[in-house]
């Protein structure tokens, strides 16, 4: 018997709760022992519950309850769930969080004092819900060296963004739209400004490449100015604008950034919509592998923490193919030094030749009813310093650039 | 320091072996042990290769050396691939394998033999090629029931059929463009008719619900008799045509099937094209989850085989997920008792009303030149059996049926 404590009993931690009682009989079958949820911290009051007396208000009780052998961190949030998950470790338990905040900020320090304590620190879920990703990244694609990952990780966003493609909708309609159906918080900074997108994609560069990649290192633009024009015109480049998360292996180092990108219609992402998320990673020798499902929804998110206490039940000491390093930020280059083609808009008198001088020849994009005073192109590959150059001869002839996107094709 | 013996330096054997030397340091990085090729086994003569030293044709040698912790399978065959595989296992030394024909025969008795010696018996390669999806079956996905499993599993059909629909060609002609390209065998049996699918499915359904599919249980149908006009027609009904192997969770038994079905545009799956295949598995709480990746290839293969020797170092003993009982058959139902829609080719007089009389409302499609006395049509969902009762009533009317194919619709 293998007694587990949930840390936050909102809608991740009650869907463990109820994942770990309704397959209570199959699950303990699979981790080869009897599992069961011996405790539930929470502040607020659940005496109401039909399990009311699992629960306290005392950490203590939990990380000195001896039987406790793996806790479950659902709180969200740095603080206390960075002092939690510590102490818990420091005590011999395992840990299980779904808390991309904390592990894209703490990921190797966690890693590393479970690996000091022989236990683990797994996180499944806090990236792609119930979609499998954080396993096979270090486990199945073990024997494959990494090069890149591009990934729509959130599905808040992703169902903004193609209520806005394929119904013409306006980024402010389609996020009430996303509120009313419970896809987005009341304040939906976190999603729509790119902040979740960015720590998951940390997380998995991380994961890949070894070195801790920390967000605040990271380029980052959410999808808050993305319009109808700027779709429209994707469109005729025969794109879709996804808020993409991407890292790639550049030198020993890796370039990492967050943000809508235009995404050409031949490649798998191009299709992943509503709330689906998609990842796609791509090895040395396995080539491109993807992996597609619903990023989120409370149970299929326990359902990953459920498979995570299976892992911390059945391993024998920790999991040698997960771990990464600590680092100073140099292991993350300037995201100015990556090199892509680039989507504009722009405003201004005279633009195409202004354009032509600065970035010679270009793609000239159309959409219906475009004004004389606009252009919206697509350039050859061109890096960001040299990007930052020919935007400055733009701006010193008067143009105003109203949209800069990336352009990312398989 | 970790001893591996490779059986069989074919294609993927010799990729094994290329993958251990080219990224000999990261993977023993990841194993927490140096991992080195000890000995491999062929019949044939390999003595100018730069490891030629390390050929035997003696598998005693092999069997009885007890640094040998790790015995690679990548024969094929099921015998003398079987012998071997269970000496080995009696003699303590965990097995991987990419020998979809031996996991689908012998799959059961083998996981269970390991077990018994406290081993593994590990099969990433035989499904998918380098796409991971045994190991997130059986570990990330351990937490929920699985109902169902779709797949598009073989990838030279997929790139036959992709030509097919695409460019409008006919099969033979796609056929031999594969085989030039190296994507089909110079007989392509396996392939074609089905074989190679059924045997993917038969490893994921008996992963998947505990008890083991043998492939002479199961329904297959290949695509050789699969036409332009179906795909014509197919594509009326806003369809592809894919080969499918399908296998559902039907009242605590399973339904099993392989064969060529009209797949929904608006599916994952329909997607799919080329050499790619996709595996849809559909989890009671965590809903579709899609892996897509090459199904092929000499380095991704070899690539996932040595995932799987890495996980054989790190496990201390057998993985507790990965298991599955033995079965005589009643496990899987027949597979006329899946109800489903069907696609109908006829050819005869007077067919609409005939039709109509057997089958009652359908979706009559249209093609280009479709002659007088062809119809082709959807039916509503409609089991195997009543469906025999039509197609006898038909036949007894003198209408001949030309295609009989499900309809998969997500």
């Amino acid at each position: 018997m293998i007694a587990v404590a949930v840390l936050g009993h909102g809608v991740v931690g009650s869907g463990v709760v109820e994942v770990l009682e309704r397959s209570r009989a199959s699950i303990s079958k699979k981790a080869g022992t009897d599992l069961y949820v011996k405790k539930i911290l929470d502040i607020r009051d659940f005496s109401h519950l039909p399990y009311g007396h699992l629960f306290t208000k005392s950490f203590d009780e939990i990380v000195s309850d001896p039987e406790i052998r793996v806790v479950v961190e659902v709180m969200g949030g740095i603080s206390p769930a960075f002092e939690y998950v510590s102490a818990a470790l420091r005590a011999g338990k395992s840990v299980v969080t779904s808390n991309k905040e904390l592990v894209a900020a703490k990921g190797a320090a966690l890693v590393q004092l479970a690996r000091e304590h022989g236990q683990n620190f797994l996180f499944e879920a806090s990236v792609g819900g119930g979609t499998p990703i954080i396993r096979p990244l270090h486990q199945s694609l073990v024997a494959d060296e990494i090069d890149e990952i591009v990934g729509i990780l959130n599905g808040t966003t992703n169902f903004i963004l193609t209520k806005m493609i394929q119904e013409n909708m306006g980024f402010d309609e389609a996020l009430k739209i996303a509120q009313k159906l419970g896809y987005a918080e009341a304040n939906p900074a976190a999603d729509v400004e790119g902040l979740d997108t960015c720590r998951k994609i940390c997380i998995l560069a991380s994961l890949a490449f070894g070195s801790h990649v920390y967000p605040d290192t990271v380029e980052m633009q959410g999808i808050t100015n993305i319009t109808l024009e700027d779709i429209q015109y994707a469109e005729d480049e025969n794109c879709v604008i996804k808020l993409l998360g991407q890292t790639r292996r550049i030198d020993g180092k890796c370039f990492v950034s967050t943000g809508p990108c235009l995404v050409s219609k031949e490649s798998p992402l191009a299709r992943v919509d509503d709330v689906f998320n998609a990842i796609l990673v791509r090895g040395e020798v396995t080539g491109d592998v993807v992996f597609y499902g619903k990023g989120a929804g409370k149970l299929p998110t326990a359902s990953a923490v459920v498979s995570d206490i299976i892992d911390c039940v059945t391993a024998e000491g920790p999991i040698a193919t997960l771990q990464w390093s600590d680092s100073d930020g140099s292991n993350v280059i300037d995201a100015r030094e990556d090199v892509c083609p680039r989507y504009l808009r722009c405003r201004g008198k005279g633009l195409l030749a202004k354009i032509g001088a600065a970035f010679g020849e270009v793609h000239i994009l159309r959409r219906p009813g475009k004004p004389a005073d606009e252009e919206a192109f697509t350039t050859a590959p061109v890096s960001g310093y040299e990007l930052e150059e020919k935007l400055a001869a733009l701006a010193s002839q008067g143009v105003e650039v109203l949209s800069n996107l990336r352009v990312w094709r398989p």
